[in-house]
C-alpha cells in the first residue's frame, strides 16, 4: 500500500482555494501511485478558523468542500481534516474531525478527543471531545486515524488529559497510525514532534504517518516537517520545513526501514526561515505585495529589513530614514549602507519640523514642566505617523521592528515605534537579534558591521543608551525568558541567583506594560511563548506590579 | 440558619487587598448574625486571573489567602472561591474551587465541573473539571455548593455539557443550593441569571443563594445582582447592581417567602451604570485618577465625556478641542457647551499647523497622488498624538471615544481616533449612542441638543457626512447586530430581507478591518458579544471578504 502525505499551505476561510489545492494534490498523489493521500487538520477551512466556526455558513461551506473532495476519491482514498456537526444536543455543537473518503463518498469519520486549550490553542471553545474510537479498514489494512493533540498525551511527565485515544484504537489491532495535524512552529517544536511520534511508535509498535500544515496564518507559522516513522522508531523521512510537499511512501518499505533521515535543526536557521514565511504569507494571504519600514540605523530595523527583503524581494520593501536632532551621524550612514546592501529603495525625511509643530501647540500647556518621556514619545510618534502616511498613500503594509526584550519591558512608544501591521521580530529577544543578524551576514555583510557592534540606543535624547535604563541584555533576556517562557516567579528567579531588586523591577515592568502589548500588532511566533494570542494577561491586575 | 451574601469588588492578583476586604465582610456578617458568609468565585485572586494561573507563585498566594481567611472562620463558616491544585498527574493541574471554612480550618472543597470556554471565558485553559460531588453538612443542614457555570446547563435548549452537577448533588438530598459566581454583565445578563436560577429551583425544589462579583476588571463588568430564591421560585431578593453589598437571610424565612423582589431592568440605565463602573474601576484599579479625551462636538465624544465625568468627577476629566480647517463652526461651540454643561476643564488646540508640517515633508513623496484617506488619517492622527502628549505629560489616561458601529466597519483611524487606554462606548452601537445620550439628558440638557440632532460627520474633508459612505445607522446596526451578536451569516441576513449587495459589503467591511480592532484599546463590554477577548477572529482569513 502506498500512502501520500500532502503537506500544504491552506488559507483560513478560502474554501475554493483550499479545495483547488487539494484536488491538484490528489492528482499528483495518483501520479505518484498512491492508494491514499492525507491532508492536514481542518484543511478544508484552514487552521485556526477561530470564531468563524460559530457561523453556520462557515460549517456549511466546510461540509460542501468535503463533499466536493469526496467526488475526487476515485482510484484513491483521501483523508482530510474538517469540522463536523455533533448530532447530540448535549455538548458542543461541533467536532474537529478527519474524514475518510473512498469511492466518491464519505466512508468514515474520526473525531478529535484531546482538544488543546492552552497557549495559542482554543479548541475546547468550539469542539466536543470524541469518546468513541474505531479503526478504518482499507485494502486489507487497519488504520488508526487520529488528529494532532490525540497523540500528545504520552511522552511527557505531566499529561494534560485523562484519556489516550491510541490506547483505545490499539485494541483493534491497527497496522499503522495516521495523524493529521496543524502544529505551529516554535524553535523547538520539530524536535518535540519527533519525540512524541517516537513515544507513540515505541508504545504501540506500529509505524506512523504524521501530516502537518505548512505556511503562516498571521502570528502562527506552521512549519511542515511531516514525519514518517517505522515501527522500530527510525525516522524514515521528515518532510521539508516551511514548504509545501507531496511525497508517497510504500508501507512495506516503511516497516522495513533502518535509516534515520532527520533534518538539521539550527535554532537561528529555523527562526530565520519561520519569519520569512510569516512575512511572505501575511502579505500574500492579505493580497499585499509591498512593505514599508523605518530604518534607524539600529540593529532591530536592519534585521527586520533583511528578513522582509528575503520574504518579499528587494523591490517590494521601502525604507524611510527619519533623523532628528538626537540622531547620531552614523545612524543615517548605517541605515543608508543597509539599504544599499539590500538593494532596496529608501527615502530620508527629517522629523524635526513635525516635532517643532507639535511643541508650538503644546508649549503653553506644558508650561513649567520638564522635558521627559513625553517629548521622547512625540519623536517616536512623529515617525510612526509619517510611516503610516506613506503606508496609506502607497497601499503597502508597515512592518513593526520591535524586539521581544523591549516589548516585554515596555521600552517602546505606543502609536510610535510600536506602529505597524505585523511585528516581525517581536518574539525574538535582543540577544537573539544579534545572533540572527550574524546569521543573516553568514555569507557576507548585509547588515552593516557598525550596526551590530555599536551600543543599542533609541536616540530620543542626547547620548542616550539602552543600558542607561535597562540592565545588560544578557541578564535581562535570561530573566525575561524564565518569567515568560518558563513561567518562573520571583521566588524561583531569586533562587536561580538573580538579584531580588532587579527581579522585582523587571517583572513589574513586564506586568505594568500589558496595556501596551494589548494594542500592538500580531507578533510572528517563534518561541514557545510569544506575546499575543498565546499569552493572556489581565490589564488591571495588581500582581508583581 | 442565617446566610450572608457578600457581593464584593475584588482586584486581580491583589491578595492582600482582597483578604482585607473579606475579613471586614466576615466581621459585618457576624454583626448581622450570620452563621455562614459566602464570597464569589475565585475571590482570593480576583476573576478572571487569566494566565497568572500558570504561575506557581500565584497559586501559592491564593492558598495562603485561603489559610489566612480560614483563621477568621470562628463562630461563622465561610465559603470562598479560590484555585486549588489537582493532585492527580493526568489532567490539568488546577481546579476552580470553592472552599468551605469552619472552626478555623478548611473543612471541605468543591470543584467546578462545567468550565465555560466560549466568548470571554477560557476556563478549560486552566482547570480540570470535577467528577465527584458531595454536599456539605453544616449545623444540621446539607448544602449543595456549586460554582457559577455548574448551574447553567439547564434552562436552555442547547446545553453545552453532558453532565449536570446538581443532578448528582440532589441525590444527597441537600436543603439548599449555594452558587458562587463571577458572572459578567451584558444588558440581558441579569434577566438570564434569574431565568437560570429559577430553572434550577424548579427542577430541584430547594432554595438557592447565588453570589456574584460586583465591579470591573478591564473590559468585563461584574454587575452583582446576587439572587436569593425560595423553593417556590419567588425572588426573595436581588442585590443591587454594580455595587458592593453584604446582606443576611434567614433560611426559614427564605423557604416561606411569597413575594417577588425583582429590580427594574432598563437597558439604557443598565448600560449607563455598567460603563460608569467600568471607567471608575479601570482607573481605580490601575491607580489613576484623571482622564483626558478629545471633544469634537460630535455625539460619541460628548457621551464618553458625560460618562467619564459621572465615573471620575468633573475635576478629573479634561477635554481637548482640536479644530481643523474642515471643522464646522458649530463643532467648537457644541464641544465648548458640553464642557461647560459638565463643568469640566477644556483646552483648544488647532491642529492645522501639525498637518501642514507633515505635508511639508510628505508633499514631494506624494507627488502626483490625489487627496485621499491618507490626508484624512493624518488629521485624525495629529489629534491622537496631541492627546497622547497631554496624557503622557500630565499622567492621565486617554479615553477612546469610538462607537461599536464604526469599530465594526473600520470607520476610524488606527493611531488616530482609535487611540486611548480604554474604549468607553466601543460596545455601544451608534443607534444606542443616541438613546444613551437621551438617557444622560433625562433630567435636563447635559449633551447639547445640537450634538444629538445634527447629522453625524467625521469632519475630515469638506462637508463630509457619515451617510456619504455608510448606510443609515438603523439598517447598519441591525445587520451588525445580527452578524456580530447573533452569528447570522449572509444567507440568513438575506432571508431576513436585507439587500444582498449591502449585506456582502457590510460583512466584508467587518472582516477586512479585523487588523484594526486587533490594535485597539480594551472595550467595556455591555452586550453579549463585544469586540476584544470574547470575539476571536483570524486576520489573514479570506471569508466573506
Amino acid at each position: 500500500m502506498k500512502i501520500a502525505i500532502a503537506q500544504l499551505n491552506f488559507h483560513i476561510g478560502n474554501f475554493a482555494g483550499n479545495l483547488a489545492k487539494m484536488l491538484d494534490a490528489v492528482k499528483k498523489a495518483k501520479e505518484q501511485g498512491a492508494d491514499l493521500v492525507a491532508f492536514s487538520e481542518l484543511a478544508t477551512c484552514g487552521y485556526p478558523p477561530r470564531d468563524f466556526l460559530e457561523f453556520d455558513d462557515f460549517i456549511r461551506e466546510s461540509e460542501r468542500t468535503v463533499k466536493k473532495l469526496a467526488k475526487a476519491a476515485k482510484g484513491i482514498a483521501i483523508v482530510v481534516g474538517s469540522p463536523s456537526r455533533n448530532p447530540v444536543i448535549e455538548g458542543k455543537d461541533l467536532y474537529n474531525s478527519a474524514f475518510f473518503l473512498e469511492n466518491g463518498k464519505i466512508k468514515q469519520v474520526a473525531h478529535k478527543a484531546l482538544l488543546p486549550t492552552y497557549d495559542v490553542f482554543d479548541e475546547y471553545r468550539y469542539f466536543e471531545p470524541a469518546t468513541e474510537f474505531n479503526v478504518i479498514d482499507f485494502k486489507g489494512k487497519k488504520i488508526a486515524l487520529t488528529i494532532c493533540e490525540d497523540i500528545w498525551n504520552i511522552g511527557n511527565e505531566n499529561p494534560l488529559y485523562k484519556v489516550c485515544p491510541m490506547d483505545e484504537l490499539i485494541k483493534q489491532q491497527p497496522d499503522f497510525m495516521l495523524n493529521v495535524s496543524a502544529s505551529p512552529f516554535h524553535y523547538e517544536s520539530a524536535a518535540a514532534r519527533i519525540h512524541v511520534v517516537k513515544a507513540n511508535v515505541k508504545r504501540y509498535k506500529i509505524p506512523m504517518f504524521y501530516i502537518n500544515h505548512a505556511g503562516a496564518q498571521t502570528e502562527l507559522i506552521f512549519d511542515g516537517g511531516s514525519i514518517v516513522m517505522s515501527s522500530n522508531g527510525k525516522l524514515v523521512d521528515e518532510l521539508p520545513y516551511f514548504k509545501e510537499c507531496i511525497r508517497t511512501y510504500d508501507l512495506d518499505e516503511v516497516v522495513k526501514n533502518k535509516k534515520n533521515n532527520e533534518q538539521p535543526k539550527d535554532k537561528m536557521a529555523l527562526i530565520h526561515d519561520a519569519i520569512v514565511v510569516g512575512v511572505r504569507d501575511y502579505f500574500g494571504k492579505l493580497g499585499f505585495k509591498k512593505a514599508i519600514l523605518g530604518l534607524s540605523g539600529g540593529i532591530d530595523s536592519a534585521l527586520t529589513a533583511a528578513l522582509a527583503v528575503k520574504a518579499l524581494g528587494a523591490n517590494n520593501v521601502r525604507g524611510i530614514l527619519m533623523p532628528s536632532q538626537f540622531s547620531s551621524d552614523h545612524s543615517v550612514n548605517d541605515a543608508r549602507q543597509l539599504a544599499e546592501n539590500l538593494g532596496m529603495q529608501y527615502d530620508i525625511m527629517p522629523v524635526s519640523g513635525i516635532y517643532d509643530a507639535y511643541m508650538d501647540i503644546l508649549k503653553p500647556h506644558f508650561w513649567g514642566k520638564e522635558f521627559n518621556v513625553t517629548e521622547e514619545n512625540l519623536q517616536a510618534r512623529s515617525r510612526g505617523m509619517l510611516l503610516m502616511a506613506m503606508s496609506n498613500k502607497f497601499g503597502n503594509i508597515l512592518l513593526n521592528t520591535s524586539n521581544k526584550s523591549e516589548m516585554a519591558v515596555g521600552y517602546g512608544t505606543l502609536y510610535g515605534d510600536l506602529c505597524g501591521g505585523l511585528s516581525v521580530i517581536g518574539d525574538v529577544y535582543k540577544t537573539d537579534v544579534f545572533k540572527l543578524s550574524k546569521y543573516i551576514n553568514r555569507n557576507g555583510e548585509i547588515i552593516p558591521e557598525n550596526t551590530i557592534t555599536k551600543p543599542p540606543s533609541a536616540e530620543l535624547r542626547p547620548n542616550q543608551k539602552d543600558s542607561d535604563s535597562l540592565p545588560d541584555y544578557d541578564v535581562l533576556d535570561e530573566i525575561l525568558f524564565q518569567y515568560i517562557e518558563q513561567q518562573q516567579g520571583p521566588k524561583e528567579l531569586i533562587k536561580m541567583g538573580f538579584d531580588e531588586k532587579l527581579v522585582r523591577r523587571i517583572l513589574r515592568m513586564v506586568n505594568i506594560n500589558e496595556f501596551k502589548r494589548h494594542q500592538t500588532a500580531p507578533v510572528i511566533r517563534v518561541s514557545s511563548k510569544a506575546f499575543g494570542m498565546g499569552r493572556r494577561m489581565p490589564i488591571v491586575g495588581k500582581y508583581l506590579s
